[in-house]
């Protein structure tokens, strides 16, 4: 009878933990709360490492975390208890086992014992060690339902996307040669060897352009707006590979919701 | 009788002042005026905030911003009368009430107000609150009929939308966090902590790299090269998202046209 | 029996001239011709105002150009008078003055003229005129057969295109009026004023960053990394719009092919 | 029999190294041990150039590099011995001369005869055609079964590809023009022609900004931003074809696969 109970516990706790038993859009009230209490967490590491920002009450923020680091650890237990509902993992403890090591899972671990190590005034190790607690940002991502799509969106183009990646390497590697073959006896602190002129190469052919690298010669500046020219083709690739690959997962949903 | 005539004047004035009463493609007479209206009073309200153009009769200025608050205040009360129109709204006051409460119409009537706030001589808090009147640009957009397509065709997608938006925020944090590591202790001002080097990580993955803050130790230039690689995925996801659901929002609107 | 060869030759110029005419891929022998000839004349155009190239032969260079000039010229005269072919325009010297009046070959004609206007020594106002023949650049659109497509496939979006644009330049107005409150006290040169913020909301908007302008106040770079944010959706509309028009075109001329 | 036994080692070669024999998804044993090799090579060629890198033992690498130059020679004669099991380039010698004759077989060799060129020590010029060893970076795309594909889908928007980047170099030329006659004169060494400020207008409509030259008069930055606002188009319009084109290649795929 008590066992009875705790089964229906554990399966409560299953469909407010995992995406994968909601069958309403949203997120469920825990994961809700959960949410919320991650992106606060997030923010309070993130804002911890500027200095000129005054602690109002060291004391006070320390109990605060010490309080989010207890909520994280239950909730991973939680996760690790109600996986056994997931009949996707085996049963009972070898379904726990399987679930807990994951890499999920996995990062979940890691980033509720670097909510326990020591803070502010402890050694540097374990400062940036504390740093990890930002790996629960990834969390919220598998909290949504629309990410299992848009992993499948992307997987089913992966090969076309990894090409698009080494073509833009390949650009890469081959602008850079060139303004190291023009521009390296003019700017050898900038172009003086091929990876110094593949900083300017990645900053040119993402468009990002910080301007502390750019060529000078007029040679130099002839093949720098080739690879501006061709920056436009290394971004629109993956970008319209990707059109099509959403493009096509709307119209599978939708086929298969007809049938 | 004369109140048959009134509401005749008042269903020409909804047919001319609301797009969803339009049934031919552009902007009825009054709306194109109204549009030439808010670009002149909008572009008036711009420039007056730059000191070296020379307002060449103030007083004149001051007389045609007025007459313009008229002409808008005008189109206000005309709006709400003439809410009653629409079904969806409900009968009479009650309807009107229900259009004046709705989030456009507030707007609307804050920019009214702002546009009898004194001017150039008045206090700081007046000339901010004067500002307001440029909220008036997003009237323009409400008045076209593309407006309600597009904003189905976002909002349709609206998870994937917000997920590649988390996702972006989670690349952000990362490679800030990596590159405070790396580079905070050799740039102290710049990447001293996680917000000062989340400007970097933002400049570089929006691909639009002032150039104010870039890396320049070997290890975090590779870090920026692969953050600089990202930022391509970053802005092809929503890309593609878009690209999927206005060709679904073309292919569902043929589909209903053709049945 | 002439008036046949005439009329022959008439037919014959006006299928070497109009892509319309054409029922092939690609391009027909004169217009090939032509091709080459305007990126000539464009390039030395072009280089004629680079001081820093010496001129090898300068009376060399005015024989040549005095050329291409005649060659336009009767490829001008060509083209009105072999308009009459095209049904479209009406049949003979109303058709070649419907043509004549329409905005192709008035440019055409003005780059004619200032093929003719004196150059390098002639008075300022010339040298300005004789830039005008870098126009001729734009007839090389026109032979294209694609261009149609694309003017088809982007004036069906045409009204989506500028409310995209509209948005972008509310958003351009908007993030520059918080920025000028924001950063107008402290850098008074660069914020001081909407139209100045401008500058900044462009150059960030469409992610360009030249980097000669950015915030330097925390709230600054706040409001900042927000509108950067928007820049990829600025950036993503167009571009999914775009894309949706020409995935349509293309299933559009599929199936106007097959049936 | 010798000679069957030699036959079978030759099919066995070509379906080793040839993807187009491979009718399961990824590369080859072969292939991926020549990638992971090409890789090496490629990085080794680059660091190379770096003189702050120290050689730990530059004899070691000096056997490592004729090393790799063996092996892809030995992969180069393979190639070609095998060639003659493909039917398309036609039986035995003429099959293989034609292989060997096409732009891909001499890049490789090429980059085979660079290998055995002297190196650090060597002349100038056999540095700088030792260089040409980067060549062998293209020989990674060729292996992947998605080359063609993409290549395909390129290839049939080739025409609309093409006149958009002539309507960029248009847009290029245009607002090179303007700016030149707006900002010569106040920035003449960065304005003072048309190949100049062609440099800038190649750096703004291709979103790169470097942020090295920018118009500073108020009617250069109205056209700058004119200009800013058409680089979205520019992105957008490429994208929208492959985007239509990948789609397109996907649904024809599909289409074939279910005949």
């Amino acid at each position: 009878m008590a066992g009875s109970i705790i089964a229906r516990i554990r399966a409560w706790t299953f469909e407010q933990l995992d995406p994968r038993a909601r069958h309403r859009p949203g997120l469920s009230a825990a994961n809700r709360v959960l949410s919320v209490l991650i992106l606060v967490a997030t923010a309070m590491a993130i804002l911890e490492t500027e200095p000129t920002i005054e602690l109002p009450n060291a004391r006070l923020l320390t109990v605060l975390e010490a309080g989010l680091g207890v909520v994280f650890l239950i909730e991973y237990v939680a996760r690790i208890w109600s996986a056994a509902e997931a009949p996707a993992h085996g049963l009972k403890w070898k379904g726990r086992l399987n679930f807990a090591l994951k890499l999920p899972a996995l990062i979940d671990l890691l980033t509720v014992i670097a909510s326990f190590a020591p803070g502010v005034h402890g050694a540097l190790v374990f400062r940036l060690f504390r740093l990890l607690r930002i790996l629960r940002l990834a969390k919220l991502g598998r909290l949504s339902q629309a990410w299992s799509h848009m992993i499948g969106a992307v997987g089913a183009r992966r090969e076309e996307l990894i090409l698009s990646l080494m073509i833009g390497i390949g650009l890469m590697v081959g602008s850079a040669t060139l303004l190291y073959l023009v521009e390296g006896a003019v700017q050898p602190d900038k172009f003086g060897s091929i990876p110094r002129a593949l900083w300017w190469a990645v900053a040119t052919l993402t468009t990002i352009g910080y301007g502390d690298v750019y060529p000078v010669t007029a040679l130099g500046k002839v093949f720098a707006s080739i690879t501006a020219l061709a920056s436009i083709g290394l971004v629109a690739m993956p970008t319209g590979i990707l059109a099509a690959a959403f493009s096509e997962a709307v119209q599978h949903h939708k086929a298969t919701r007809t049938d």
